[in-house]
């Protein structure tokens, strides 16, 4: 499809909405080009300027694209600043991104790191102070998309920006201990507690704002509707849900309430 | 475009809202396996697990789309339990859907509906007991528009849910009597009265909450701005709009609200 | 990519919103007749009928979109009534949107106005009263973009009806008075005032609803979170924002509020 290793794809993710043509317009940016480009919306829609969920969807999302996609984000609150831009080359695949963590715990062994900073790569004409996914991102992505070569994007990096990540820790009881990292549209709530976390162990109960819910179920239609349940969702995190509804109302819970796994012992 | 008789087109209907990467991911699996494909989102937006929005959406939809287009859509409130998951070949296109209902009135004469079995189509690795649109839905989509065969997916099956859909109803005084099927995004509100039901004869009055309409406008100018107007709506439905606003909010209506049609004797 | 001189890209714009799938059945429609077409969406959230929102996003996209590249604009409450569609061939694109002043200030010296009358590029069978945009607007876009010639379309037009645009005066004390002209999807205040109307002038203060910001800022980034700020946005428009926030809720702003640019003298 691309040249040098390119699937051909483009995957989008910003915190853009779907009021404004912010995203269209990049899609022209492209486009013009790179004219046989395939441009997959991830998401839009998240929270204004919220890093973290917008590293959550993207980690999600990366192992269902094909081997040379090139994966652009834009959730930028210091977009016109000093703040770098960032280009990673990771195995099998390109991430855009500004150097505010939101590529943390996606670059994995072997990346390498580059700051986009080859002004002949940007849109022609000045680059506004305020929507680098058109001016820069965009272009830049065509650029890679279409053949050109990574190495010309700008000069290697050692020391992108790190947030830091809460993962599940065992206590000296042996539970497992996590948050709530995403709600998501149903009202699932999503743990930061990973099947590996579990280590092969089967939960007795999961406790959550005081309700115990009875371990891991196999489907949401094994409870009655409008009951609880935990399950291991399908990105292998576990997930509090109800069936038929929205475990967010029915639990009143918000991102970062904690859950605790408990195991016979 | 595609093989066999593909159009090259599929389309995805879900209630995975815009939030989430949900949607993205589908078109990565689709697109992982079948590059070629032109993927069309006809909503996203049915209201969690709603099986009759979904299958109302849909029919109004499929005639719009060339012979050989691919319909997925994932409704799916059963996902990880026994129900079975269904691919019609029906005419000209290829239906997929969770075997509850939502296919109901869409597959016509001489569809050939199959269970969605033949686990060499699903994505590698695990299925997941949450998102069987990614796991199962996208790539059994993939392969249908690549030219695999359709008698691979899965054996025969003779008896798909359906919904019992309510049609209008003539009483004895003549009237005929319908229910708000839908109500759109401009607070339209559609009715299950079709044009064919009304047989050729010109309504003198709808009623509809207490309100009586003076028959059918022939379009929204007719009347004045926030006038309430009776019309038949672009897919061949009795609508009841508001000029330049919300019939829903005007008539603080909701579906299932029942509507008369009379006419001149 | 396509014919006499189409960029093989269609974008579409509308107050079709995301819960129905309209917007969908308009993409069939279009690929149906033109199966390469790549169609790409400006935005489908314009506030319902709001004809000054549409213009207000397609002005500010179509630089950004290669020639040659065919534009839908379906923004019409005169739906069914007597009112024109209009195609538009400027420079090196086409434009698509009801006569009703979606097009004031986006033709340019040049252009060449028709009213889209040619029942033989029209969907086929009976055409609504109320979905132009499926039934006229995609099969027309189709045809062009496939190369059928623009002059089939229907006659030239002379007077294509026309907003007034309210824009940036000078007063008497020397100061430059605009208007908020939209809220971005970040709660950004886009003002009428463009960099030209500065005329290479520093502004000392902007009076914005009793308060006084300081000049122009750089970049979001000068500002403490939560302050206030103006700066030149991505469109070469004054804008009021507020640094990680939302500047319509701090001000309680809305479309229409004035803003008074002074300089030092």
């Amino acid at each position: 499809m691309g040249s040098s290793g390119s699937s051909g794809i483009v995957t989008l993710l910003s915190d853009f909405g779907a009021k404004d043509a912010y995203v269209g317009v990049m899609k022209g940016v492209i486009l013009g080009l790179w004219p046989e480009a395939r441009i997959v919306d991830l998401t839009h829609e998240i929270a204004p300027q919220n890093i973290r969920e917008a590293r959550f969807q993207l980690e999600g999302a990366l192992p269902y694209f094909p081997a040379g996609t090139i994966h652009v984000n834009v959730v930028d609150p210091g977009v016109g600043s000093s703040r770098r831009i960032l280009c990673a080359r990771t195995r099998d695949r390109w991430l855009l991104a500004p150097d505010n963590g939101l590529l943390t715990g996606l670059l994995g062994q072997g990346a390498e790191v580059r700051a986009v900073t080859n002004k002949a790569w940007f849109l022609a004409g000045a680059i506004s102070r305020t929507f680098h996914g058109r001016d820069i991102f965009a272009p830049v992505a065509a650029r890679l998309g279409r053949g050109e070569p990574f190495e010309s994007v700008g000069a290697v990096v050692s020391d992108p920006q790190l947030l830091e990540l809460e993962v599940a820790r065992r206590c000296a009881d042996g539970a497992l201990v996590g948050r709530i990292e995403h709600i998501d549209t149903f009202g699932n709530l999503i743990t930061n507690v990973r099947t590996s976390d579990l280590g092969g162990a089967v939960p007795r109960s999961i406790d959550f704002l005081g309700h115990a819910l009875p371990g891991l179920s196999e489907s949401y239609a094994t409870v009655g509707q409008g009951q609880p349940l935990a399950i291991i969702d399908s990105f292998d995190h576990l997930e509090i849900a109800v069936r038929g509804g929205s475990a967010a109302a029915h639990f009143n819970a918000v991102v970062g309430d904690e859950v605790r796994v408990r195991f016979s012992i």
